[in-house]
């Protein structure tokens, strides 16, 4: 180990899907389920947008909080949503992992303990080993579900953050109203901070979306447009929260990401006008698709939204399973990057259909041999 | 103060520059002298290019060390200008500030000092805050200069980085190849890292720019794309130096900044083949407009390069000046927010000549009332 290297940077491991993607890239056009973006690309009007603000010289710093018509554009919208919530401010970050940092940054004190549910997005227990934080993930197998009674067995002294994930990565699972409402209303009883990652706010499909915000005023939510409108590259994300926390969250910014790139912030004013339910059906029939197509000879979980699936591997190591599904051309991500069990596999949904089919039949000829 | 807010978000104060721009808020058309980003925009090739990538799709996630070509191009580059540094490796960061960031992140454990000369960057103190580690300021008046001794005399056990800056903000001194070489020695000697800030390079007038790079093999060197090309809000700069550093620097930026706008990268790899001739023939001139118009009446240090002056204020506190200029309607910067002195501001030629003429006018009426 090089002499220099801090301990928060040795204290956790390079991302395993980039060893994933590695691996992959030795592969001649494979069966690609693995992606973490939407198949679509950016609409052609917020395109367009980002186009203008380039030609016309919008291409210096933006104000640390973001340009003023996309941060009033946003504090309208949240405050629709929220009209009781009179201290919440917005503004807008560089994308939801911006978001997700400046949060645990703002927050997490060295020894601080943060809960959230494994499987877990892979960022999260890095973030909080970041901060000197020690991440606290609370098993949701087999059904993935926000169980308030577990989470309230994971709260010690230390506990600082809940991290709730609705719908979640890599499982698709949303929460329920009861059960989002339960778990807010512990953390304000117990004065722990909430934060709410809501990237995928947008693809939910069977019910309707509930953020923990509805139930505690003091929820900090991370929100962006890199899924919603394909704009992953783009970096533009948005927070909303208790003002002086949204305040200590800009004072970071200003000394980290500075701002949001600022043409891509013109695009994504433009985004808030442009409709997604025809993607957002696509997605759903996606979803439809591959759930039948494997749930007879996997145990999965049906997703409610995002564009995961995560079934159970037919073999004891999901590890093991993933690298045979590779050496066969199929590109997925094994659980234990999620999570501390190797049991499961990550599928996503975010491909053109010949290209879940074709996975779907190889899934199951694979869930027999 | 909020009882989640860190103590880290709270070790440091928001920005005084900030402070400064919402006084001069409230100005009708200021002399404005406080910029810190060139005064021209993006070059029409540089934008055509980011426009051709959002409109060919490329606006998904790049690699999290950047696109292939920017990377490449930046490799070949660096290794023409230090072919005997075998183990020098190259990433693309979400602007200059990004890759300070990173740097201290992958370096500065807890209690760590960093050593940089006083006046310095805004940014530097925060950022060495935000990692838990010490700011180790050196007072470098009354000439600025980068002077080894007093570099020497600061170092404890505690030392973990010596942090440069030349052409230097908010002073705008350069190092001579001497100064350099002594300090890059001094780090090699005692096993200190050495981050060399470079983002005012291409702004070098008198001489040559010199890199302690050149004399130390294992310097980490920060730079970008947003001074030299006006793409402060594109958010694109690149870090090299030895490759573990960069290993490690790489494995933060996947779950921090994930990666640099993608657009940008594509306009930054066409930046590459721009001439910077005209504009830096130009700012040199703006250069000795301003400080021969200023230089018989104010204590000032000439320039050698960036696009500021940092002259001694004739009243003892340099903050009183500022606030006596913003009355009159001339917008420049209080010393004290790069440094622990208030006895000088900081003046950005980076401005119209139309408001050099008209800022030089008010300075000498000011200097003498």
């Amino acid at each position: 180990m090089h002499p220099w290297i801090s301990q928060r940077a040795n204290s956790f491991d390079s991302s395993g899907i980039r060893r994933v993607f590695d691996l992959a890239a030795k592969l001649k056009d494979p069966i690609n389920l693995s992606i973490g973006q939407p198949d679509f690309d950016v609409p052609d009007e917020v395109k367009q947008a980002a186009i203008e603000a380039i030609e016309t010289g919008k291409n210096a710093y933006s104000p640390t909080q973001g340009i003023g018509p996309l941060r009033e554009a946003m504090r309208s919208k949240v405050l629709a949503d929220y009209p009781t919530h009179t201290d919440r401010d917005v503004f807008i970050s560089s994308g939801t992992s911006g978001g997700l940092l400046l949060s645990m940054l703002a927050m997490v004190n060295p020894g601080d303990e943060v809960i959230f549910l494994d499987p877990f997005f892979v960022m999260y227990p890095a973030l909080v080993q970041m901060c000197g934080g020690v991440p606290v993930p609370v098993d949701s197998y087999p059904d993935f579900r926000l169980n308030v009674a577990k989470i309230e067995a994971a709260i010690t002294e230390k506990t600082k953050v809940i991290l709730v994930n609705s719908p979640a990565n890599p499982t698709g699972v949303t929460a329920t109203a009861d059960e989002m409402k339960a778990v807010a209303q512990l953390a304000a009883d117990r004065g722990i901070a909430l934060v709410s990652d809501e990237i995928y706010r947008h693809f939910f499909y069977d019910d309707q979306f509930v953020s923990p915000a509805q139930f505690n005023d003091q929820t900090i939510v991370i929100d962006g447009f890199s899924k919603s409108h394909a704009m992953t590259g783009w970096r533009v994300g948005f927070v909303h929260g208790p003002s002086e926390l949204m305040n200590a969250m800009l004072k970071l910014q200003q000394y980290s990401f500075v701002c949001a790139p600022q043409p891509a912030q013109w695009g994504a004013l433009r985004a808030l006008e442009v409709s997604l339910s025809g993607h957002l059906a696509d997605y759903q029939r996606k979803r439809d698709l591959v759930y039948d197509g494997l749930s007879d000879v996997y145990e999965v979980v049906k997703p409610g939204g995002a564009f995961y699936l995560f079934p159970k591997a037919p073999i004891a190591s999901g590890a093991a399973f993933v690298e045979k599904a590779i050496s066969r051309g199929l590109l997925i991500i094994p659980g234990n990057i999620f999570s501390h069990r190797d049991s499961h596999f990550r599928i996503s949904f975010a491909a053109p259909d010949e290209t879940l089919h074709q996975g779907i039949e190889l899934l199951r000829t694979l869930a027999t041999e």
